[in-house]
């Protein structure tokens, strides 16, 4: 059974995993950051010593959590001396990456995480990968304490998640991001909009969004496209990502002009 | 004030607004469509009369709600002999094209809306428009019977609106529906997504989609871009939109590689 937890690295999930962990009465025992304050700024929010050098790790712990940058993982993983079993918190990652360590895994919580809004985990999926029954037993174990929704994965499943995950949460919150810029430019509160993008959401979550797709491509209203162009005209990009999602939209559902 | 409304159009926003009218007590005389089996499709849901000829139209009643599409909307005001206010629902269409009538405006309602599934009037903007004080007056009145988001736009506001709308609701939608896709084509739950996809939503609206951007371009982690590159490499329009997606988003937080 996983108790006494290290953290290393001190940024959006290594914070909301330590906190979340930490409320759920596990022991963070260390918060290793490469730079001391930072360590030292979580390692106060969850009770935990704070360290900046690998060699300090108390090798006795349960689990490393290792979330740091996803060039940096293996690196670090090469410079664990260590018994517990050692995890990444990467979508893309592979999990052989941390082949030194006898026991090694993944536990991938899938969400958008900024560590300035604590996120709820207990909806939050969360994907796990052991190499062996007993690491997979012990994570499941674990990432059930945070979560309803713990699913075991395997690597190439998980990096798909991930690519999904890129398209409905980045790329959905830069097109948000696009739509609230063109209102500003044009005077417009964006709190109109708002009602709209929440309706977006539920209709792909209640119904599903290959349905539910509107809009001037869907109508087959090309004027109406023509004067959006023209509208964007000096605004480069919004202009070819109109067009570009116009056309896949025109693609995927195989729209046919007359 | 408007009472006796004659709707023209038999599709997703004439039949939802015929119905939310109709549930404040309004009365629908007639519905127009070229297809007489549609008009009675809708017609029969509002106890109105069903029409398929424009010269029957009663020329009396308070309203006329031209809700086709947008390329028919001119030649069907052009066809119409009456004296009320004639408004048409379009977020793209010059209020113009309905110059012929004394009393005109317009008429938007600010959501994506299927006929399948009533959508919730009272929190959904309605932007207006009239030709003159008298129009203006009793068109806000009318909207403020469904709605509590009533505002006053220039043609040149809608149409601005109408485009940040298609970012916000048509590209948004068609990103989930690849990410769905790309769910169901790795034989993963698209039910995993959609705490994330709730999530994107709500930090777009309650923060500001500009300040909650995350993802492998904000992180400046190249190796996971290449890599979600390659794995697309059999799907042309994903790896398309993905690139032009990334390239976006680095542009519009001017994220630079060291």
């Amino acid at each position: 059974m996983i108790n006494q937890i290290v953290i290393i690295g001190s940024g959006n999930i290594a914070t909301c995993i330590s906190k979340a962990f930490k409320s759920k009465g596990l022991e963070i025992n260390q918060v290793y950051s490469r730079n001391l304050a930072h360590a030292v700024e979580l390692a106060e929010l969850v009770s935990a010593q704070a360290i900046d050098d690998l060699t300090k790790i108390n090798p006795n712990a349960d689990l490393y959590l290792i979330a740091v940058k996803d060039d940096a993982i293996e690196y670090v993983s090469n410079h664990l001396e260590v018994k517990g079993i050692v995890v990444h918190t990467s979508g893309s990652t592979p999990v052989d990456v941390l082949h030194k360590h006898k026991k090694h895994g993944v536990f991938y919580p899938l969400q958008t995480i900024k560590k300035e809004h604590q996120p709820e985990f207990i909806t939050m999926p969360i994907l796990i990968e052991g190499n062996h029954e007993f690491e997979l037993k012990a994570l499941h174990e674990l990432a059930e304490k945070l979560s309803g929704q713990v699913y075991e994965v395997t690597t190439r499943q998980r990096q798909s998640l991930h690519i999904a995950a890129v398209f409905a949460n980045n790329f959905t919150n830069h097109m948000l991001a696009m739509a609230k810029q063109l209102m500003q430019d044009n005077e417009l509160d964006f709190e109109l909009l708002k009602p709209l993008i929440i309706r977006t959401a539920l209709n792909a979550v209640e119904n599903d969004p290959l349905k539910v797709q509107t809009g001037p491509v869907m109508r087959k209203d090309s004027a109406t496209i023509e004067m959006h162009l023209d509208l964007l005209r000096n605004k480069p990009t919004y202009r070819q990502v109109y067009e570009m999602m116009s056309q896949s939209i025109r693609d995927f559902h195989s729209v046919k002009y007359q």
